[in-house]
């Protein structure tokens, strides 16, 4: 088991980053590359499989199979890439069968956030739980959910979305095209939402000592002046926190989960959020998940999709 | 597989159902007895011990296997009952451990609600479908997952506790110590909120109508009122699918889950508030699951949780 080898391949916007990775989860050998302008389907299957053949050739043992994570709303059972804000025009492309033609290995192909979560789940945070849920937290909200050791991908591949859990019925509107979703709170856009509900006064004094519009307030911002001692910045990072343990508390409730592993950018600002996170999650759940709840943050980095994808592809063989 | 019998086991507030089911989800013989005044788990498991003692005598073939459900939180590994409303001196009893040194069979000790839902996705309503999520709509919410064609428990056999999705961030107070919780809206006591934040003139005139106090309306109080043609009356019914749809809508992204089974007694005005339902649900996720949703009443009344019961006793052998 531990001696077999599979790529991993995780396709970002803006970066490509693959490796050969061995049943132990371990990195063996690494590459990055920048994906360019032509985002076009063909064009970055051109980019994946030639990354693919670069480190077949240089692997120090046979490569079994393959796993390709991307960013978007994958069909699982197609392998078709639904929609994808990094891709626009990838709008119903068979990526996978694609790659596999040209690859000829056993290919797995997934949502990238699952790649993570698999990742986290067995080498990273989640190791030794057999259920956990991954959340990143950046621009949007990704999600994966790793039920009894495997990703969940319920009917259509479309699970973990966790982004849009629903946390107010009759809230700020979303890109999905829905309403309140935890998405405009926890994530990136959710400092300009709390700021915006601050009375006048303190809004005014706030956005002043951030120097900018309400629309272009960023969680680094807002960090940056909580750092300073501005208290309504370590206030808009508790308000922060009381979304995501609301999100987290719905998790507990419909998955009886108790391990959440937390990554992306925003997890910089770890301490600032994840006292009041963990609260107010406890606040809306059951007593009974108070000592056991595992709010724990990521430790892979970029490494999590890799080492996910090429354990996806070697759960095929 | 299908001549194999086992004993189900549905121990709700009021009245115990027990039958004799077949591999095929057929109730062979049933037997209905009222739990009466003393609810003390050792009354409840000896009338628990009773009817499967007296199906066994009574039974066609042998039976091979027990399951009860029981309304409550269930620890499913340990077999403990953490807390039942209906039955509050259990509080953390061991049930399962004294039914199975009773009845000397494999037995299956769960949730009623996961009960339910394994009933309702063998031979209701869910047949077919390999991943469903049962909801009860009565006083409270109950819920099930069913994953892969089994019941998914998470990590203590608290998972499917549906009625606690957050849907107001900061809504009203829940008995379970959070906020928000779905069963405060698409429950029975939702109609008082909802009628509760009604224009004043608009509320007098419909609580006159209804001739009850704002905390007294009842679901079919207020169905008897749209029957007559009061447009109130239809409005709160609408208000309540919507809230029911945003609890669905997130259940479909967490999940990615698009088939559920309703059961309880809110279905009799099913009529009412299921087209509310499924339009909110879809105008909150993704247009992918337009045309794949399916909200399918339950079928299978009181049956499921006997067949059910039965099925996961079978499931043990």
């Amino acid at each position: 088991m531990t001696k077999e080898l599979a790529i991993g391949v995780d396709v970002g916007g803006t970066n490509l980053r693959a490796g050969i990775v061995n049943g132990d989860g371990r990195i063996l050998k690494r590459e990055s590359i920048a994906v360019g302008d032509d985002k076009s389907a063909k064009a970055v299957v051109d980019i994946v499989c030639g990354q693919i053949a670069k480190l077949m050739s240089e692997s120090p043992g046979q490569v079994k199979a393959v796993g390709v994570g991307v960013p978007g709303i994958v069909d699982f059972e197609k392998g078709i890439v639904h929609r994808s804000p990094n891709f626009p025009a990838w709008n119903d492309a068979n990526i996978r069968d694609e790659i596999s033609r040209r690859v000829g290995l056993p290919l797995a192909f997934d949502n990238d956030a699952n790649m993570h979560a698999l990742g986290e789940a067995r080498f990273g945070a989640g190791r030794g739980h057999r259920n956990m849920v991954l959340l990143t937290l950046g621009t949007g909200i990704g999600g994966g959910l790793i039920l009894d050791g495997a990703v969940f991908h319920g009917d259509n591949g479309f699970a973990g979305e966790v982004g849009h859990i629903v946390v107010e019925a009759d809230g700020i509107e979303c890109g999905c095209g829905g309403r309140g979703c935890l998405e405009q709170y926890a994530a990136s856009r959710g400092f300009a939402v709390f700021a915006g509900r601050l009375a006048e006064a303190e809004r005014r004094e706030f956005l002043a000592a951030a120097g900018v519009n309400l629309h272009d307030l960023k969680p680094e911002l807002v960090a940056n002046l909580a750092d300073k001692g501005n208290s309504t910045a370590v206030k808009l990072w508790e308000i922060y926190g009381s979304y995501l343990g609301v999100g987290i508390a719905t998790l507990i409730n419909v998955l009886g989960i108790e391990t959440f592993v937390i990554g992306g950018g925003i997890t910089r600002s770890w301490d600032r959020f994840i006292t009041t996170a963990r609260k107010n999650a406890l606040a809306h759940t059951y007593r009974h998940h108070e000592g056991k709840l595992k709010i724990l943050r990521a430790e892979l980095g970029d490494d999590a999709g890799i080492v996910g994808a090429a354990l996806e592809g070697l759960a095929l063989l």
